[in-house]
């Protein structure tokens, strides 16, 4: 047997590892002093009351003999994918039942939608990004071109007429920036598309961090993106599924690329290889449109906005220049003082026990940068930034 | 865009659509009548109690600040991989708990797997067959070899050192036909993969139907089998979990092609394109293990063998030859007279108002056989096989 000679040229990533390591010898060294946390990527709030309900209910039914239920649909049950329908009625963009495809997470089908296409496409990627944009297309053996984002475009790379790509990655709000991209930028991705026949694959898990209803939340709030686009969300950081695994797909029916339409080739990969997401989860995942789950969920992501609010006054005072912080959980971070990426990990640590994340873990662009998130406790956060008042001075 | 071209070439099947439409049509035409179907791939028994309060209370801990989980490890929680490694254990077979992976069911990882192999590989596979192992590989691109599964051999085929291949597939209790490989003959399979350097991929799924302690429920029992094959088990039929979705892949460290460890390149795969299976569902999975939790489903899948039994004692006085039935909930039935698959199909469905499936729909040996399943109620299971006896004698 030959195995897929790929996964030798994927690369090793020891950034958490090597944060941990740090972490840990620090904390060795220094038992009294209390770290406080800012590099976690993880909720940390308990699903809303609703979702536990209506979980708590699903579970139930499926130990009756008239509750039970089998194999669900591949694609999900109507019963979500309605509630989705409606969710993004909200914002006027119309979906068929059959556009929306309930899956285990974004990450699963950001990597398995590569499945549909060939090969021999070249990708086109931003540096800083999340990691598994390139390593699932290294995986596959896929051209990659790396998009520069930077402080010059506030790290938000515009298309370049010169780039000629087929796939391109778009995540807004970004990770690990927190930089969102308004409607006027969204449409010149679109028009770059349409004139290159190229694909975007939208990465909205961030979308309910969005604060200001002329940021654009979906990419098909763009006029001409049914034509180019595919989009991925998650209920993750919507309403604290991490580790309840439930997202959603939408591939709608105008998408046909050499007269095949891509919406039947994902049921087709979706049908052949995924067996659907648990009822019970489906069910709690419905939960969270309910006009008591909404209010819910608001509450945690309010929560998880104003630790993000206490972060970016912290360095506005200071005069630190950042994205992100306001339409998203992450706060992306310019070093003080020249220091790299992980200089400034190690002045944290040592000075204030303070962690965060270097941002040249996320790809060259990052380097002297650093991530913090909104997704500890207020009171951690503002001890954390108290603590930064003490070493920014 | 260039799309993957290997989706022109998949089959598309219309078995289960041609079925639904013939049976909609026959009850319209006859609405007095009481269809009995005997051609369902689902269970039927509702969860078992162990595994609904176990899911009930993780479901309650998820809701709280201390009980809250959040990202779990890609390959699964310890808690579940533990229980594994002991049931394993009672068969004599040890594993390393990096060695069991969790996941979403049997039907991603047989799909899944084909990540780590080069497309330049040939794959043997049985005729007939679960039509995932032919669609995945064609949405790849790999050469197909069909390995005749007939009434000679018993639907259980054995290597040829003529053939050569790289991947085989094997499905022990077999789906569709129930037929179950012994010690002796999978021994021959492992000494071929052995032999050709190629690799197993074990389809374990109806393993908990295997009432003799003689047959193997692991290909791991298998001497050798560390060298060569790979895993793929499943909750599904095990402890009703189809809706449920949790399964568990073997992927030893033995096994190394070409200097990597597919150990390593799975872990690495599920990592980057996988995010793990519901907190909530790995606690039912795991009580399935629980003393009592093993009474309760064995309880179900005996249910289910005594409905398997009834099917096999009728055929058996009828003189029609079949596989399976005894360690497996299918039974795989040559069709009387010389009728065709669907022939069968029309005949049983307007005389009797039962409904099964066509052989010819698992691949061209299935032609003039038929499948019927244990997975109804036993009432109707015996009313089925009572019109059966006004038909067949």
């Amino acid at each position: 047997m030959k195995i897929n000679e790929n996964y030798k040229k994927l690369a090793q990533s020891y950034l958490f590892s090597t944060i941990a390591k740090k972490v840990n010898e620090f904390s060795k060294n220094n038992p009294d002093k209390k770290i406080i946390r800012l590099g976690i990527g993880d909720v940390t709030k308990p699903l809303c009351k609703s979702t536990v309900d209506a979980m708590a209910a699903a579970v139930q039914e499926m130990g009756t003999p008239e509750g039970f239920h089998g194999y669900g649909p591949e694609q999900g049950y109507d019963f979500l994918k309605e509630k989705i329908q409606n969710y993004y009625l909200k914002r006027n963009v119309k979906l068929e039942l059959d556009e929306i495809f309930i899956s285990d997470g974004a990450k699963s089908d950001l990597g398995n939608i590569l499945d549909l296409f060939s090969k021999d496409n070249t990708v086109l990627i931003p540096d800083p990004v999340y990691p598994v944009y390139v390593d699932t297309n290294t995986m596959q053996d896929r051209k990659i071109i790396f998009l520069e984002a930077n402080q010059a475009n506030d790290f938000l790379p515009m298309p370049d007429d010169n780039i000629k790509a087929d796939i391109v990655y778009l995540c807004s709000p970004n990770n690990p920036t927190g930089a969102v991209y308004n409607k006027e930028q969204l449409k010149k991705w679109v028009d770059w598309a349409l004139k290159n026949k190229a694909v975007i694959l939208f990465d909205a898990a961030y979308e309910c961090f969005i604060g200001d209803d002329n940021l654009p939340r979906s990419i098909f709030e763009i006029e001409g993106a049914r034509d180019c686009a595919i989009e991925f969300c998650s209920f993750s950081k919507t309403a604290g599924f991490t580790g309840t695994r439930c997202g959603y797909t939408i591939v709608v029916k105008n998408l046909v690329f050499d007269e095949m339409s891509l919406n039947k080739m994902w049921l087709r990969r979706q049908t052949t290889k995924f067996n659907g997401v648990p009822y019970i989860v489906q069910r709690g995942a419905e939960a969270v449109f309910s006009e008591k789950g909404q209010v819910e969920i608001k509450e945690n992501i309010d929560y998880y906005k104003r630790n993000a609010f206490v972060i970016a006054e912290t360095l506005k005072k200071h005069n630190i220049w950042f994205t992100g912080g306001i339409h998203s959980p992450y706060i992306w971070m310019q070093c003080p003082n020249n220091m790299t990426s992980w200089e400034f990990f190690d002045f944290l640590l040592e000075n204030v026990a303070v962690v965060g994340t270097p941002g040249s873990g996320f790809g060259k662009n990052g380097e002297g940068f650093f991530r913090l998130t909104a997704f500890g406790t207020y009171e951690g956060t503002k001890e954390a930034m108290e603590r930064f008042d003490t070493i920014l001075s």
